[in-house]
């Protein structure tokens, strides 16, 4: 197990299957993990099902969103599309300047009853950038995690997919970067400004197509950069 | 070497990086090639580059690019977005119907000027639905080969590189595919309907901002599908 970041993290909407897996990953890493949702006590449960696969050695706990936002540095969304906007307005007041948020999510068309395997198009070019302006200046945001199955996640193997990290604040890249190194054989490029998490973004509707058309849990690896260009963390 | 599809392949734009690329790995894996341009003599030119890197038994001829559509069934298409509309409209009438349309064009903004690493939206969806509304319904029009990097295929090397096909009918996914395992370690994958190239498109500007950042020739791989997902070619 490699050092944890010391990083308080919560993650917001961390009762869904997405926000699950990434709290037992981490969790198993060492992190200390605040599951955030509505519900403080569906929050509790969570943390409960984390600590019972994870050990009793794990750092996890359950809150309401707002509290969880407050208590921690380093903040994790994985909500859907639907309600992102009105809940970042609601939180607003609850994240404290200097906070990272780290952006997972996908402006599927599934969001207004469309098929998961379209997009919406956002004004601002992408959900992550949309949060951005939500959220204001105090907060710095870096989209990651987009592409990474949700059902890997929540299982015990290694996981075959690369994390392109988007963001204008170098400081918010990098914390995104080291924490995707935490998940056994997950590699975080630097994939740029957060614009370009449009495209990031968009990769998860044709994995999902290719999932429905093929019976699989996509992701992707980019092949042909430098070393350098790929942070790797410790093989489990 | 694996048998040729016994098609006559012209490659329109072939005198560009892309479609030299593509032109060499299909001449040398036996296919024969019409070399498109719109001036004959550097089609022969090219045509000629061709043969001298592959070998004297080497297929490959140059032709204007009308006269390279009406002798070849299968057309492929590797033009700058900025020409393409224009050049389809005056190559319709020499498209023989029942021809396969492989369009590799990427919408970017440096059409228009801007930069690379971005894209312009295209009424239709994407590059390849413009094509496949531009050349009407008697040519079958399916997207691949956006995300293998030109300087890749100007080389010698294996490519470490999955091409996702889109198309709306199966005859040409399938040879699009066909044609995708004939370059040494690519996997094709059906990628589903032509729309769903708007997202096979973007991948590029973000592997181009990739390939700046990070000094590379990036590509990607699906992960996660069953192995039935994937087209493999023979290795080299």
């Amino acid at each position: 197990m490699s050092a944890a970041t010391n990083h308080h993290i919560a993650v917001i909407g961390g009762t869904g299957p997405a926000g699950m897996g990434l709290a037992l990953r981490w969790a198993r890493a060492g992190e200390t993990i605040i599951i955030g949702s509505r519900d403080a006590a569906r929050a509790g449960q969570a943390a409960e099902i984390i600590r019972q696969r994870v050990g009793a050695n794990a750092q996890v706990s359950g809150m309401e969103n707002a509290a969880a936002c407050a208590a921690a540095e380093l903040l994790m969304f994985t909500v859907p599309f639907a309600g992102q906007a009105a809940l970042l307005k609601e939180l607003k007041p609850a994240i404290p300047p200097g906070s990272i948020l780290i952006d997972a999510t996908v402006p599927l068309a599934a969001s207004v009853g469309g098929r998961a395997t379209r997009t919406l198009g956002v004004w601002q070019g992408s959900a992550a950038q949309q949060t951005a302006e939500l959220v204001g200046k105090g907060v710095s945001v870096v989209a990651a995690f987009h592409n990474v199955s949700a059902d890997l996640l929540n299982g015990n193997d290694d996981i075959d997919c690369d994390v392109v990290v988007c963001s204008d604040d170098p400081k918010a890249t990098e914390a995104a970067m080291e924490l995707a190194t935490k998940i056994p054989r997950v590699r975080a490029i630097d994939g740029g400004k957060l614009e370009n998490a449009r495209i990031v973004e968009q990769i998860t509707a044709l994995l999902i197509g290719l999932n429905i058309r093929h019976k699989g849990h996509g992701g992707i690896r980019v092949t042909g950069l430098p070393e350098t260009a790929y942070r790797v963390g410790p093989r489990s």
